[in-house]
């Protein structure tokens, strides 16, 4: 990711990439599919601390509120990253590419999000319009946190877009 | 889109597509960023539509309901195409090239909202989550009209899909 803040995504090769991480070329796309990848490598992991988090919530938490717990857990393990998610992000808003691999993540997220909730036995459409609303929710307490050049809690601040979101659609 | 149902989207050449359109290469790229964009060709008049809509709603209507109201305007000029909002999304689905540019165009529309919202005086964040909110009912909306090969009113699943996320938020 250096090289991507140093020099531009679309300028940096492969082979730069791998030679600066001391990799070979085919090691490097044993563990990426492309260079896009590189930057959506903790994804993944995200995902499954989110849905383990999901599946552990107590029977009693509302729908929402157990997803925006889980994404609060998520947004923890983010801030840990230090400067990292904000660099990353620079990058990303600098390129489409990024921003649309960036989007796919986000659906597979609200996917798996959504699976989860059926597994607590929340019905369709109610699963996946949570699912989508925390989504919404964690995007923009995510953008809001970036802009504040992380100054604020990033769990908190996602706590407080979900309560954002619910003044919203109750009218207010 | 035709020629994208019968061969497959990857299978179709631009000379294809021109030539089925009767126009030359050149005038399919000046009307066409890429053989992608065919499929979006209706994504800035709804957007249009929405925004159009959104401007002229009353000062009084709350935000989200605003905007669930414009994209019933848009959800019914849609369901005007007859089977090809249906037909084009069994090509999207196919094909993960489509699905990212969908989000793309997605992410574009809510932006244009928020700005709408920005202009009847909603401040941030609550812009961006009203917008964010109203493009999750659109998409749940969308994939269940399309789901029940739209023997339903795509409108009414709109606002069906619109008191589901109220219900969902206001932990229900």
């Amino acid at each position: 990711m250096e090289l991507y803040i140093e020099r531009g995504f679309e300028q940096t090769t492969v082979t730069e990439i791998a030679s600066r991480a001391g990799l070979t070329q085919r090691t490097f796309f044993r563990h990426f599919a492309d260079k896009r990848e590189v930057l959506f490598a903790g994804a993944d992991q995200l995902k499954e601390l989110i849905v383990r988090t999901l599946d552990s919530a107590l029977d009693s938490a509302a729908p929402l509120d157990a997803v925006a717990e889980a994404l609060q857990v998520a947004g923890a393990a983010m801030q840990e990253g230090g400067d990292r998610p904000r660099l990353r992000q620079v990058v990303i808003t600098a390129n489409p590419e990024l921003q649309e691999r960036e989007l796919i993540k986000l659906a597979s997220l609200a996917a798996a999000i959504a699976g989860a909730l059926r597994q607590r036995g929340v019905p369709d459409p109610a699963a996946s319009l949570t699912a989508e609303a925390g989504i919404a929710v964690f995007k923009i307490a995510f953008e809001r946190w970036i802009s504040l050049d992380g100054q604020q809690d990033l769990p908190e601040t996602i706590r407080e877009a979900l309560e954002e979101l619910k003044a919203v659609t109750a009218g207010k």
